[in-house]
């Protein structure tokens, strides 16, 4: 089958092996697919992966356990054991044998067909388009911060970064704080958050004043880390979006003088996306700058990593 | 006055000129002083601090409120406006206005006398020796860490470092859970802590399984946080203790996979400590391993910075 596969470097491959389906496992045949920040980092190295990319996708059930047949349906990533101390402790995420489709370990969704445990799937609303379907992965980790943080109405919130993640995280807090500010590097994507009433800054602008309630740094680069820690109060409150393959000079003192909590934050509650697109609460549909055939995935990669794009999508079927 | 003053160099003058005391301050004696690692790094630069150092002390209060008159005191360190919006919800140790005694914008207690607020005294009560009260403060920094983490008794928790804030954090922890360990480099510190009924692990023998429930970073080492990160199980801690005039390479990645908490902890409870060296619910008396007079105390700063030694005491009066 077509599929795009990073061994080291990012290959267009037309004759990688259609996907082996295991017991409790279904197959799935990919409609569209997301590239994700997380994909770039991969490219970088990031988790050591070698296989089939990509983890944001919609497809349909093509063989599997009978209720899931035909199916439309997207999926968690973490394919875990289920028996392990994270496991039988609730936090399957956390499973210590976990495979995550496209980053560790099991193939991803760059390509015609992929196979995934049923216990992950989740059946799409009609309501909810296949071009809003792919935004749930990325969309449910945007939530993942609200199930972390108890936010009160009166906070003040800054979310740093204005792409993919970013965009998703303040579209979710909008109606959860009075004071929500978008920072940003980019003219035309704070616009788009504008114009969803969310109040934005330019980053060259944004004069931190330690006095953030919380921040949710989704910059995508381990400089995001500082400008956070000079925008929160004492005792206040930072989320860790941003995963990267490489270390930078860091100095965590701050963040000791001021007693700052910094949560790392990651997978979120896919049903909980999903309801969110089905009634409207997030809207997404500005934010597909681009797509490609799976045929030209490779430039969809390059795409994402564009500052101009926010989500870059790929159509596979 | 005879002081030990940090001005780009460490110098011991005998002309320092006493302090001024301003209107709502107590004069005190110094009696017994301590050294501690962030004095350590006040020599490499941190906070910029230029000035009398020192900030563990007992003293006597020479003059002042009446109430305090001849009073044997130890202080918070923090001094405070009462004005900001900090001190005004509660938070007054993080004031946007404030000095600290020998590490920020006020002169220390390396010297014959300090001008200290009245506000920031705790008496000591007269079951207190000298010997023990000088370690309130970083005591109370370690109590600091039960006010930040609410502990159960079955919580698996690693104290990383063994000496003098990591022995203190471990004696506060004893009692609170039954699974407490104690990683260090120095086989004689590490027998301190057993001696207490603390578990320890020399740190070349110490496997991190990502397992602890929670971890206390106090090894003063930039380092440190990379084996906190592999030693705290998914969702966990990390309680960050140490204090770094310098930046180094980090990746937080592993923090946002795992979905960690790393909290920044600072000063204490005094009242809690003083009560906790009262009762003998915490015992200092091994911890002391050097003690100077003041004219010798730049020999203190060296020896406090030497892997062999924990506390070191200056003695002034």
């Amino acid at each position: 089958m077509l599929a795009l596969v990073f061994d080291g470097k990012v290959r267009l491959r037309s004759d990688y092996p259609a996907p082996k389906v295991a017991r409790g496992e279904a197959l799935v045949g990919v409609r569209v697919a997301g590239v994700c920040s997380t994909d770039l980092e991969v490219t970088k190295g990031y988790m050591g992966f070698s296989g089939v990319m990509g983890h944001e996708f919609v497809g349909q059930v093509i063989e599997g356990p009978s209720a899931w047949k035909q199916k439309r349906v997207v999926a968690e990533i973490n394919c875990v054991c289920g028996r392990c101390d994270m496991c039988r402790s609730g936090l399957s995420n956390h499973c210590r044998d976990r495979t995550v489709i496209g980053i560790a370990g099991r193939d991803g969704v760059f390509a015609e067909q992929v196979a995934i445990p049923a216990a992950n799937l989740h059946e799409v609303p009609p309501a909810v388009s296949d071009e809003q379907a792919v935004f749930a992965e990325p969309l449910a980790a945007a939530y993942q911060v609200t199930r972390q943080v108890k936010f009160q109405q009166s906070d003040a919130v800054v979310v740093l970064g204005d792409g993919r993640l970013g965009q998703l995280v303040a579209r979710v807090l909008r109606s959860l704080v009075r004071r929500l500010m978008l920072v940003g590097k980019h003219a035309a994507k704070l616009e788009m958050a504008e114009k969803q009433g969310i109040q934005t800054a330019a980053v060259e602008e944004f004069v931190p004043r330690a006095d953030a309630d919380v921040v949710v740094e989704a910059t995508g680069s381990p400089r995001g880390l500082e400008l956070a820690l000079r925008t929160v109060r004492p005792r206040g409150v930072i989320v860790l979006k941003s995963t990267f393959a490489t270390s930078e000079g860091l100095n965590l003192s701050p963040a000791v003088v001021a007693e700052v909590t910094v949560i790392g934050s990651r997978c979120g509650p896919l049903e909980v996306a999903l309801g969110a697109l089905a009634s409207g609460e997030v809207d997404v549909s500005a934010l597909v700058s681009r797509r490609y055939p799976l045929a030209r995935a490779a430039e969809a990669l390059r795409a994402a990593g564009e500052p101009e794009n926010v989500k870059v999508l790929i159509d596979v079927q």
